[in-house]
């Protein structure tokens, strides 16, 4: 979706030197600073009692400096963990959340050379404080991405499908007609691996739990790709790697437990697991001969410290264009989801605390709303 | 200890071509069959009644064969685990037990070249059946080491030295100054990365269960260069990361359960962990969030693999040549050990199969005495 700036709206831009053309040519508008909403927390807890929204009267921005209007950003169970005070990273307090999401860039410092305004950008780093309509950066921190990616896609961007990315490319070799299994498969994550495994051309077996919507279920997941789907208890008996399918070369797990080891019984020799989540709250068990005499791996996975290591990086660069790619031609799509406008954030963290329907809608703030 | 041919007894060469130089220079002495006694079970099962003592008339050797006279051959709990049928390698039966032991060339075809009457050899493949007086081979199977490493140091030297070398080797880089935590520290493996750390100048945490003699063992670990032995009681509890030593970015677990666990835990971040074995028969467990925040990896390693994979290569020279040297210069020793002759060879079945005491004596047929 395109956005033009509302000249004229509750935060008006302040430019003394963002122009634009009129019929007489080039000609300055008047300068006027922003008055940004934001969301904060000063302490961890309850994000629906810790998380308050404020308003925040930014300054022009200095040499290096960008403006950068945000259009949308989701909510994610990390932001939640996050603001619980219960994720790997505890930032300091008071702290904006909201690790993803995507903005515009509505201004530039005056030694700007990689970012114009027009801009589509995201947040190089985790924890960058998505949830705000306006910020003022240093243009370092954002990367463009192509104008032509849907909002909801951009926003959507830097955690799941580079997560599932990651997962697939990192850990062993992929070649077409190779195997992946992955559990939790309906999740945020489970879906990217699934759509970026029918572009590779990478059979992946999808394990999901039992529910009364399983056919529901299983035909979305088949709709997005998945060559197969089997609840917990079909991977049990199933005979599929005794016919047609070649040994998993790869486990995807975000689940743990006796469901963890049952995709890891099933893989290759020489194969890998990577954990990235652990939503049974279980452990991960592995039997000593797996690892012994059929070289099986356990690894693990986690964006926020990939994206630490590789920040402004080639990899970084090269992730974000071929997915870019990937939603531009149509292989990757949204996820599920639900806008809602900012001032409504209570209903997104509420919802995201506890996660409905089989796909674990995705609710996402819209800054234009 | 040096050996000579015993012309003369009752297995006795049958030298066409293997000559002595006598005081007219070199002449051919007669030519007469090698009568090898063997250990050999046509079943799996209990090996003191499965197991049992045959002779067997050698061929004379082929243009690219070799004669091996064995020296020593040690009994392993492998070997064991082989002929009771709980091994993953399941030889083609009847089959020669003993993946591991010394020899000594006493005849070698009109085509070999690498080797040479004298040579002291090891078989390359781990099922080779050392458990024999003599074998007519290829002399491709066999690998020659220096003649100055001892009997017993040679002839334990594929297993456990070797398994100690790689788990130090292969899965991290390990320079002067890092920490490696190791549980069931007084297995054979074991003794054997704390002489090769206290080689290389790395730290060794050592991990024990307690027992009746635990300072009797404590010292012996100590004298073998290891730098702290602890029980898994004191491990729990202990500050060593605290302080002074830096930690471990290596954990070798041949026990499994909640002893690895806990090594595990004290794992440096990015740190791995290696199994070898699993004696507790309890499985690795692994939290999430060690492989998720702290990522950790679990692998495994088997000595057999790596020679399978390796026989013959240039790493295995090299492997072999750096063992061999560190025998020779003092920083790796023989294993605690019984030598038997090959007669009494139930004695060696059935002590390794209740290891007695708390380095395991190792039992080693010495087809010499």
């Amino acid at each position: 979706m395109a956005f033009g700036l509302k000249i004229g709206a509750c935060f008006m831009p302040y430019f003394g030197r963002i122009s634009r053309v009129s019929s007489t040519g080039i000609q300055l508008i008047r300068c006027q600073s922003i008055v940004a909403e934001k969301l904060v927390y000063s302490e961890y807890g309850d994000p629906v009692k810790v998380v308050r929204q404020e308003k925040e009267n930014l300054p022009a921005p200095k040499d290096n400096e960008i403006v950068v209007k945000m259009l949308a950003a989701p909510v994610n169970p990390a932001d939640i963990n996050t603001i619980q005070g219960v994720y790997a990273i505890k930032p300091p307090l008071p702290s904006i959340p909201g690790n993803e999401g995507v903005g515009e860039v509505i201004n530039v410092g005056s030694k700007v050379t990689d970012l114009k305004t027009g801009d589509r950008v995201l947040p190089r780093a985790n924890g960058w404080g998505t949830w705000r309509t306006h910020a003022v950066c240093d243009a370092k921190e954002m990367m463009k991405i192509p104008g032509d990616i849907g909002t909801v896609e951009a926003a959507t961007m830097t955690v799941n499908p580079c997560t599932a990315y990651h997962m697939l490319r990192d850990f062993v070799n992929l070649s077409k007609g190779n195997t992946v299994i992955q559990n939790g498969a309906n999740s945020a994550a489970g879906q990217n691996v699934i759509q970026l495994c029918r572009a590779w051309g990478i059979t992946t077996v999808n394990v999901v739990r039992n529910r009364d919507n399983i056919d529901e279920l299983k035909a979305f997941l088949t709709g997005l790709g998945a060559s197969y789907v089997l609840t917990e208890e079909e991977l049990r008996t199933t005979e599929l790697f005794k016919t047609s399918v070649p040994k998993p070369k790869l486990a995807l797990n975000c689940v743990g437990g006796k469901n963890a080891l049952e995709c890891l019984r099933h893989l290759d020799k020489g194969g890998v697991m990577v954990t990235y989540g652990g939503m049974s709250r279980e452990p991960v068990t592995v039997p000593t001969s797996a690892l012994i005499f059929k070289d099986i791996s356990v690894r693990g996975f986690w964006m926020t410290r990939w994206s630490i290591d590789h920040a402004g990086m080639p990899e970084q660069t090269e992730m974000f264009k071929d997915l870019s790619n990937m939603y531009t031609d149509g292989s990757l799509k949204a996820p599920v989801h639900k806008l809602i406008p900012f001032s409504s954030y209570k209903e997104g963290l509420e919802n995201t605390m506890t996660v409905k329907g089989f796909t674990g809608l995705k609710y996402i703030f819209d800054f234009q709303s």
